[in-house]
């Protein structure tokens, strides 16, 4: 068995492998452009797959990287469509492997169960993620928050089709019956359909959790609202009448009562708390707060 | 008939028994990792099963313990993965039954069928838990009231997603024709399968009450703020007159109409009160509250 | 052909026609338990029917009774599960029907036909009742109202629920070649069937309206909300100018212009009327409201 | 080829007919019951089809006429379940037709032809209103509004389900190798499913669009309320610092500073001035308006 | 091969074509009616294609011409149904590709391929033209924007229309064992049936933006009115007091307390400041702001 990694898709080697291992010209085609999804076609000697190799940026973004794998009876030919760490430590991760492997389908299969098990701890982080934008959501909602929700939207949608679409590919090796690949491996490829299916399920949940997020998001805001318009109605309601009262003995007119009493003033300001205390009592008695 | 229980799934009974049944590498893989869904992998010789046990904690959030059935032509191996109460008293439960039990598929029957049992309750919490909820909702909206909601909702998904697996799980059995399965035992499956489908349908309810009480919930605080700002209003009418007119009688300005008759005070009282009274008229009859 | 009515499933009797016409044990269980759904199980033997009884308490809630119906070659036996007026009446009246009927099937469709023709009115019902709550939203949008939204989506919800499963046992007969249905009964199954899915079809239209009616009494809630704010913006907007002017005027300063004068009444008059209008006509001019 | 046409379901010439052609009673019972839905049967000897012919009412809402087909080896019998100018001028163009019709089943195309034809200016109709409803929702947002956006919601819905049966009428002609279909019209019938399945997605878009118009209605509304808070907010920030300073020189307390002064008055106009302008400059900082 | 290009779809040319080819008269009927929906349709002895090509006008509104594609043994036929200047470059290019074409389906792959390619480049628009609407509806929602929203919403449904259409006939040229296409140029339609299954799923996401960019908009708009209440609360926070205070000593009124008092001012004032700052620590206090 040949195994032949190439790290420059541009390169002149990939066309000469292409050649001798009979590939299909739309292939070497797929390989030159990157953004493909994940997919799997079956060529004339050969089974094609694009996997796709997931990163986390420093900014919290998401980065996409094109692993392409051929394997045939007896050679298995990576590409590496661009300079990505991961792509790097997965394929010589495989190579450096203790235990010996004879055949294309077996190389195929770590590579596989290597880019699949790089997609937990990127689930893992957007998992608390979601919980820190769901305690900001409730105790301190402010656009940004709102921002970074729909970020993790887009970012969980992006990873729902590599996915799905990994998972597509785990199917049909699954259920194809390939000379390439041998009985024996069948339930290594259904462990990695389950893996998929499985992350799959989280990406699903998490979507949930950020759609509740939003709502929680969107309830505070309400809340809030809700909240400072109470603050200044229970303001209103102990100033109006004190003010009414004010306002009415500030006038110019002759005979305001009790205006020339000594006991004027107690007078004058017991009507001003005592309105604003009936006032507070009705507004509590029918439950407007 | 053998049965053997293991408590530890790290022991190493387990690798004796895994070779003495030839139970594949994956599955004795699967029973030492937690948090595999529920599903069912027939292997050569024997089925596999993964069963989650669900467990209200204290706190009011959901616990799933997995619990794995092994079972061929004679023998069950069950394998608890983690220290559960519940999947404790499943397995004396079905040990101590008074029924004799001869054949491995029938003490899977029992235990599936215990399993299942232990959902209703969980059911019933929530369905109390949503109509305490619905009611807070209603009658005192505040932000635990909305998390209460999320925490319920974040619960059955989980509870949804291990229904589902489990009725995938109870469907394989009844259609596959295991030699491992005696008809006999079929209407007994296919039981067992309607009650995790009608307690799916059950979820799948709950989880629109839930929504149905988040709307609840948003709308309620909507509707304070309407009352609050209806209060607003209505102070606002019945003030405003009053203080307009005292602060035209409280200027220092030569000629107020009236303010050195005898009368002026009860006539500026009575344009005082009139124009209040006339402002929540107009009010009332523009049906603006 | 004899025909069994049991109206008490505690009673022995029904266990010695189970044991007469050999009824699975789990069938005979189903009978005594409340709240089965909706389905259809060919036994050895027979045919085995849960039908869901629908009634209208008074309260408006919607109750479901369990009828049960065992049909083979030569027996029907009718298990009424509870003491429920509507299932009593349909039983009664296929019972002292004109047409004579020879055959179990023939008794069976008047069972399910009846129990069928009797969701109609209920159907009415919810459609009346949402009628009226959507002008109740529009109109007078209260929490009662919302309150009554959403058990009417609960109800809703639990017929739809029965009636997909009725459905699904129509189909079924539809489909099925069983040898205790004679062909020519077929059409009129099919009618039954078309029944049913009407009515689903009738269930998922009440079911938008009643998010509609929600919508509505979401919307109207904020209308209110902002007519309110509107009045209060106007009154602001008509006693602002007055106060700040009686307010300058009120000032206890030297030299308030035209303060000593005989047309200072006049004049402040004039201003202060003067700048309400210019403010009124500048919120109308930017179509503020 | 005979072709007889019923006006009136209920005449005895339908059961003379009915009779002469072997039609199933369930059948002509359908003709006899308005409101059912469009559909298929294949009957012994014949087929019919239920269609449902569709008219705009005065008032815009929606009346949907049944209009019913029997045809067969040498007969076609059209039954108008009323008196529905659209069904009369459906029948009479095809009675009229210039090219003459030799079989049943072209009769039977020309017929759905002209029902599916009728259904386009129906689409045009609500298309308009939608558009119409929009720039309501998003110009001058009433209640009426609402409540024409979910009357159109309701008829769209009335349409969609009638032309979801319909489509399955045409694709089960389409599939039916049914004896009574020549292998030539098969093209023709298929250009009919076209067309149904054409308005279908209109009738999805348009359903889509209304859904857009109530988002739009709903934040319009939102929207107004934010620019009335803003108006009030902006004579609060105007009038209040003219409130306090002239409350503070009313007061009668003695050694107010500069009210002995000759300008004063101007100092005090300068200070509320003054006050009122750094408080919109800091609101117009901080962006809150 | 013959390749035969109409340009008015009017002309007798088409018909004359139509004689020759033994053309179906409702096809040619379909080149002649515009707003046809992207189809395949196999003749005898042809395969009859309609794509659309879109095209983004200058208000950046979308409009869809059609491209009718006949094609059988020997000869090609394509209509171009409008004067578009995206058909006339399509046809031009496949017409003077340096490549011979010497089959009528590698013509038809060709065209297929571009019509295919043209849509890349309206989907960036539309994806640059979210990423617009999602600034503008965070930093500055206004109406336009909510109109902009649902304008590029009815552009990508009318898009995913096409787009869907389009993958079905991709997707049924390659199940098709047509005897008009060789097999050498199945992967060549596989290809473009990917490029437009991934443009199907750019779209979806795009909607997904979309949807994420109104809810934007909306909180935007509840949280201004947030901002703008807070302000409000505040401002009358901090004016109530002195009114208050102020109004109390602008009584006519004896024994106001300290009014004589040469330090009066002072108490006032600081009575004024004081109240004003401890309601300020109590909202601040109680997170009220």
């Amino acid at each position: 068995m040949e195994w032949h990694n190439i790290t420059d898709p541009a390169s002149s080697e990939l066309d000469q492998l292409a050649e001798r291992y009979r590939i299909h010209a739309l292939h070497i085609e797929d390989c030159r452009h990157r953004n493909q999804s994940a997919k799997i076609e079956e060529g004339e000697g050969y089974i094609f797959v694009v996997l796709k190799v997931m990163r986390l940026l420093e900014d919290g973004s998401l980065h996409a990287a094109d692993l392409d794998v051929f394997f045939g009876q007896e050679f298995v030919l990576t590409v590496e469509e661009e300079q990505c760490p991961e792509i790097r430590s997965i394929i010589s991760q495989v190579r450096n492997a203790a235990l010996p492997m004879r055949r294309p389908d077996q190389v195929f299969y770590r590579v596989i169960d290597q880019v699949v098990d790089a997609y937990l701890p990127i689930l893992d982080h957007y998992s608390d993620r979601i919980d820190e934008l769901e305690d900001e959501a409730l105790e301190s909602p402010a656009p940004e928050t709102l921002s970074s929700i729909f970020d993790s939207k887009r970012a969980l949608a992006v990873l729902r089709r590599v996915l799905v679409n990994t998972r597509d590919v785990a199917g049909h090796l699954q259920r194809s019956e390939s000379p390439y690949i041998e009985r024996e491996l069948w339930p290594f490829l259904r462990d990695v359909y389950d893996h998929v299916a499985r992350n799959l399920d989280t990406v699903e949940m998490l979507r949930d959790l950020l759609n509740g997020a939003l709502d929680v998001y969107l309830s505070s805001v309400a809340n809030r609202t809700n909240q400072v318009m109470k603050v200044l109605t229970i303001l209103g309601t102990i100033a109006l009448p004190a003010l009414v009262v004010s306002g009415f003995y500030g006038m110019n007119v002759k005979g305001l009562p009790a205006a020339e009493s000594p006991y004027g003033l107690v007078l004058v300001a017991g009507v001003m708390f005592g309105s604003t205390a009936v006032l507070l009592w009705i507004l509590k008695r029918f439950h407007w707060f």
